[in-house]
């Protein structure tokens, strides 16, 4: 999507045609710039610190990474050392294991001296390939609220609320929570976006910044305000993305979410989840008990990023000293709140069924 | 309570016997500075800047306003003037509206030339009360807390969550949801605190603070996570306090309390809210549609307040440039969301019934 009037994708090729461009999503909102992941170590960091986040764009820079680590050394041993070092860069979201596995089969089966081009491809391959995902959940999801739409006077304002960013800053482009958003707002619907904070780490700051570069009107709030919102008939649907989603709906996503779920059903608001499908994990069936949840630092809480009164942007520490912080990454909404998964091929219900049908031909572990 | 060994309460008569001083609350938890409330103005823009905050500590603060009032010009004209402007400093805790109509009914009865003397008797007996009822509200809690740790383990950790500041530093001493929380520790429960950073003007950091200068243990957690750490059996109760609670039992709370109550609800945890009778409105039946819930500037979510890397306390601006914020500062608990409430006469239902039964004699407007 598009910044000053620039598109940009989240992760690209430098014209060396070996080096991989990414932009640095630690100074956005406040600065634009671009990082030049050089090694496959970068590339682990750089998911690892969270310069890039969002399920679906790690799972695209980590296919990357396993190319720039086949450029370093292309043998069997290093392909399982890429394997090893970027699989463990972050826990919870699949697509970094979908990702990988993909690369890492496909590799394994050729010729080391083939292997780094053979890696470059697939990995663009990926990129490209989740750009098309998004944008068709995009459509999908914009017959959801054109539906809404109708049911309200002409030109009145559709609500929407989302959580974290699963903008196209959490993707390659498009975004996925968002892309029905920007279908929405180019369909010439009078759309408003209530953008969560999304404590600790602001992602919503994103997800602000994303949509004011694109001219889709917000507003910013904590992620506390949301439920007396819904108590108030201020949102009509909301839509988040997700990191996992387990083969019978249940919706591993950005911690909070579970509390916005639980408001929505309170209060009869649709409450729709958008993902592509390399993020349903179709070995797992209780999302609450079986998906290991990252606990990050608590530096991450007690410590806000933002720009000072003489526009320097400075970190501060909001903790009165010594102060122990909790930080736990991600929650797990039960499928029995989510009103409904929006992915590549069309709507479908939060339950093992749906999907199974929808996805008949992904549970197999060769899908790719 | 105390902090650096010291006792302090938040609202005290200055040495010379007229001047009220204060905590300045906006300053905590970095800095501990008191300010000198010498005017009704200034007593009234404590209030309205949050220079104090919290319910209880609102109404003893807008008592001794008005006596600041009456030492300026214990005139009726003065006298009705100093409750208009004083009254319209917040709008939703009813604390404020009880300590005035209290304060100006008892000085409409007497004479203008007695009427400062009164006044200012009158606020310091406001004061003490309030600490007699948040005492008092500690040891009902105290016995709820003892219920659950003898069903644990002995020696478990009892862990409660609470939202918000609704310690001593929101009343005048004790607090409220933090009394019991005081009590169970000084009898040698090994209580645990899941502290709320409470967004947008952070006063999970009071919280975080006071607990720290009692040594009590605690944990400042994003108001995202309560819900995945109730999932995950991490809670054992919360307690919240209230800024108004209508005869029906709804809580009107902190903006985000009715998400935790709602994820309370969902995992089978109690949802206790402590409050002094003064808090309770026995005017208002439905708390969703008939509480008027403040909106506060926009600035106070973008604007962090915290300490930068050399020491130095700073706001910086979190948000997008341009970014519109939404701020509403309170919502409401359904009653049916609450397992009870903890007042200064002991614990009962969320309910009508069993409000009139408790609070027979203070339903009538002569409550006083």
């Amino acid at each position: 999507m598009k910044i000053n009037g620039q598109h940009y994708r989240t992760v690209w090729m430098a014209e060396d045609g070996r080096t991989v461009e990414i932009l640095d999503q630690t100074k956005l909102p406040f600065e634009l710039e671009t990082i030049q992941l050089t090694s496959m170590k970068l590339a682990a960091t750089a998911i690892r610190e969270m310069w890039v986040r969002g399920a679906p764009l790690i799972g695209a820079v980590a296919a990357y990474g396993m190319a720039l680590g086949m450029k370093e050394d292309p043998s069997d041993e290093n392909l399982t050392a890429c394997y090893d070092v970027l699989i463990d860069t972050r826990p919870t979201a699949i697509n970094l294991k979908w990702a990988l596995d993909r690369v890492n089969r496909h590799l394994s089966k050729i010729a080391p001296t083939e292997r780094e081009q053979a890696a470059y491809k697939l990995a663009a391959e990926i990129a490209d390939e989740d750009v098309k995902l998004c944008e068709q959940i995009g459509e999908h999801g914009l017959a959801i609220i054109k539906k809404i739409a109708a049911n309200k006077p002409a030109g009145s304002v559709v609500n929407v609320l989302t959580h974290c960013n699963a903008g196209w800053l959490a993707t390659v482009d498009w975004g996925t929570a968002i892309s029905p958003i920007y279908k929405a707002h180019e369909a010439g619907i009078n759309i408003h976006v209530w953008v969560d904070e999304t404590r600790p780490r602001n992602q919503g700051l994103l997800t602000a910044f994303e949509l004011g570069s694109h001219g889709v009107p917000h507003t910013l709030i904590a992620d506390n305000a949301g439920g007396h919102l819904m108590q108030h008939g201020e949102v009509d649907l909301c839509i988040v993305g997700t990191d996992r989603t387990t083969a019978n709906g249940d919706v591993c996503n950005k911690i909070g979410t579970y509390l916005k779920a639980l408001a929505a059903y309170d209060n009869d608001v649709p409450f729709y989840v958008a993902l592509p499908s390399p993020t349903i994990d179709f070995t797992v069936f209780d999302g609450v008990n079986e998906i290991p949840i990252e606990q990050r630092s608590g530096e991450e809480q007690s410590h806000v990023y933002g720009v000072d009164a003489d526009g320097q942007c400075r970190w501060v520490n909001t903790a009165p000293k010594g102060t122990q912080c909790g930080n736990y990454a991600f929650d797990v909404t039960p499928a029995r709140y989510v009103t409904g998964l929006i992915t590549e091929r069309g709507v479908c219900e939060a339950s093992e069924e749906a999907l199974s049908e929808l996805f008949a031909d992904l549970k197999q572990p060769t899908y790719v």
